[in-house]
């Protein structure tokens, strides 16, 4: 077996071009969790995860093995135990600045309208974690599927209206208590319908009743669920996309809306 | 310069493990081109092109450099090009079977239903073509994205129905003289309704209403697409696809038809 | 409540088109499931899942939610499980014919082959079943991710040989005793190298090493596979596919072999 | 005919949540587009397009149809006329602020460093415009696809070194005159190798010998590239990634370098 302490540390020498590293890491490994639930103990899921640390000026590489050994102790997903992780990160890389983002799947029971029939939705979520000067800033990110309804075909059509499916996207700087099922609830309540993965008959004509009776444009959407999380107090700032899949064109409308100039425009398109 | 004529021509040796290949080639090379149309001269896109012929069992590889120079020749095409050019790369590698698969975005002029204003509208489409025994043989693919609406969800609801966005998919065995053109408009003719980049407010109108009026499971979509197909003697045997991405579920309906058994019902995956 | 038994059953009724459907159902479930391991008790992760049954002539539409609810009963993955799943889905939905169709990311647990460090790799496999006149068939699929070294770069070059990860797929039709593990270790025993997630610096000397020793085409990769699974009972007919991302070009080296007509060349880009 | 001014205008009423929106349009168009060379006359593309505006808080919803009817208008992209398609945007939607991202496809002509035989390679390009208080401001992404070998690799080992392809992307805010040539060009020139489509067998010997006596980490890239486009004038800030799709695991290493804290950390993700 070859004597490791014989084999030269290419990536610890000196580096001469005097230009510190925002990001170095990995990306794009897929890492098996168990997700804390507000109303179940855990769900398991898959995650994309990337993790980063800044680098010296004076430092030529990182030690790149070292994150995935990390990695490798990590599979319980909560705000405490996700702010650790990337802490013993930093510290393992000897780094001033951490980041892990991590997105995955996550799964919601839910109970169809009228039939009450239990079935289980998806939903893609985000954790953006940073680590810098001994403290933890958490960005969430939820991806949720709704029906919306078309304001104007509804008005100018003597019957009908054209629907689709959209996706409300939140990215929120967040404190450490609040869930998954929160932000994902705030966006359901505010689209014409939500979705369901069951819907026996009488769901069907629940469901599209409703949405004939709450049209809204993506302008509504953005504004109606940007109403709802200027209430939570656990949400500090955010960006609200709402994106139709237009039934009758092939392209999205779309809408975004920023609750403060902290989070610039272009943060919304950051994942 | 190096002296090309020393140096090694691996791929050309002998191979020992006299195991035949039936595909060999290079894939996922980016490609201009210019599209013959039926209603315009020639349509810009970018393909996505494969390029493989088979090998024997006595010879180690194929020469990969080679279908790349043949490619650097190709722009125009039309079915006749098309088989033109299969035919000079199967030549070119010195193999009995080629195959080339390319896929790109194709673009039809529309007119608004009611405002008749003009824009243009993208499609997906492929040609999948084959050379052996000295004849060429021609796959064609139709990726239609247009409107459906739930009959069910009409009939059972007070009012409104749900609808979405759907793709239609036809692959089909080819004779030389059809166009991509008209494979759209078969897919096209039997939605609930068709697609548009521009709407104005009659427009809206005027596709709201003419969706509720003909409603369509994905069911009814294949079968009536097929009724259509059955009538073109251009259009030899083949398979139709529908899949409704549904407005009040987070996953996509679907329904596959296939003509004839000398396609089995896995050719429909094949691209 | 609306009383379910008056609302109008759409689906069920007569069809006068007089044509079969080969496939109908659901596509595109995300669903959590937990596979049966060879050399562990059962591994997490997210299925992608498309449902389907027959249709009869006379029948105008299947119930999509009865897929749906069959689902939600769903979550061990194994083979004599699998095949219970497709009879239950086929015979809930009054069919002849049933076909399941998941594909998930699939867990290993691997040691670095000098540090022995322990990591988990992950690989992307499918199930495709079918049930049809009582009897269940299975199509397995791995995507084994590898590197790859060419020989022609290694063998005319002064020093050095271009390298790059590739993609070994088999697609095989097999018998229910079978492991995703077998499959994988097969495909990865024939590549230039196998991969890692985390490899120390020994470890790196030892894959870099054993790639430049280790030298093949896409052309040597799927005939080395090839004769590996000849020897495998249990396999019945197959096509392998070996893709290299070359690390020379913007596109890719492509190899496929199948053992049997029975499976056309058209089959191994079923899914 | 239905008469158009009698149909209501549910976009333009009045909305009392009084909260502006920052960016209201479409998204995911596609369209056929000519782009103006360095070297060349113009290159037909095929562009994926989003249009918005920003939405004052007292206006319910904005004009779709109108940022699709602006769309058909514009064909050849050069600098002048983008911005300048970027302010009629704005003006007919009535807007204060207005923003086109578009991304495609672009090629370019080389030739292979020993044969010269020529070849197109493609790069993914995109456009950033946001015109504001009467000005156009642009922000150029090029993902420039290259090769690079590791020089821990090659240290550590006899013989040999991992090497795999990579993407170097920068993102910048540029003055007009620069072009997508320009930016493709620093990328290609701190790679360990540049790529080419067609490489004959002694061009092959020489990208391999050359990336092996230049090896580079993602470290050593990002750097190499900032000291490059800073001695360029019309690139005014930047961010550049690098991503090595690693021939030794199933993950990517990553490193990411900002020239100003005016473009946050989180920007190079923009897009």
């Amino acid at each position: 077996m070859t004597d490791t302490t014989l084999i030269a540390d290419v990536q610890a020498r000196h580096d001469h071009r005097n230009m510190p590293i925002n990001k170095v890491g990995v990306k794009g490994i897929k890492h098996p969790i168990l997700v804390a639930g507000r109303d179940t103990k855990s769900i398991a899921s898959v995650a994309t995860v990337d993790m980063y640390v800044d680098l010296a000026p004076t430092t030529r590489g990182t030690h790149m093995s070292r994150f995935l050994e990390v990695l490798q102790t990590f599979e319980f997903v909560d705000m405490k135990n996700f702010h650790e992780f990337i802490k013993i990160m930093t510290e393992r890389l000897n780094a001033q600045q951490g980041f892990i983002d991590m997105t995955f799947p996550f799964f919601m029971r839910k109970y169809a309208p009228m039939s009450k029939t239990p079935s289980i939705m998806d939903y893609q979520v985000s954790l953006f974690g940073e680590w810098f000067h001994g403290k933890a800033y958490t960005t969430m990110k939820v991806v949720v599927p709704v029906t919306s309804l078309c304001p104007c075909s509804k008005e100018i059509s003597e019957y009908g209206a054209h629907n689709q499916r959209s996706h409300i996207t939140v990215i929120a700087h967040v404190a450490p208590d609040i869930w998954f099922e929160d932000m994902i609830e705030y966006c359901e309540a505010q689209a014409s319908c939500e979705l369901y993965s069951v819907l026996k008959r009488a769901d069907e004509k629940y469901v599209t009743e409703k949405a004939y009776n709450n049209p809204k444009f993506v302008e509504d959407i953005v504004r109606d669920v940007a109403s709802s999380l200027n209430q939570d107090e656990r949400i500090l700032n955010f960006a609200i996309e709402s994106e139709n899949f237009e039934s009758i064109h092939n392209h999205s409308a779309y809408a975004m809306l920023n609750k403060e100039t902290s989070l610039t425009t272009q943060d919304t398109h950051q994942h």
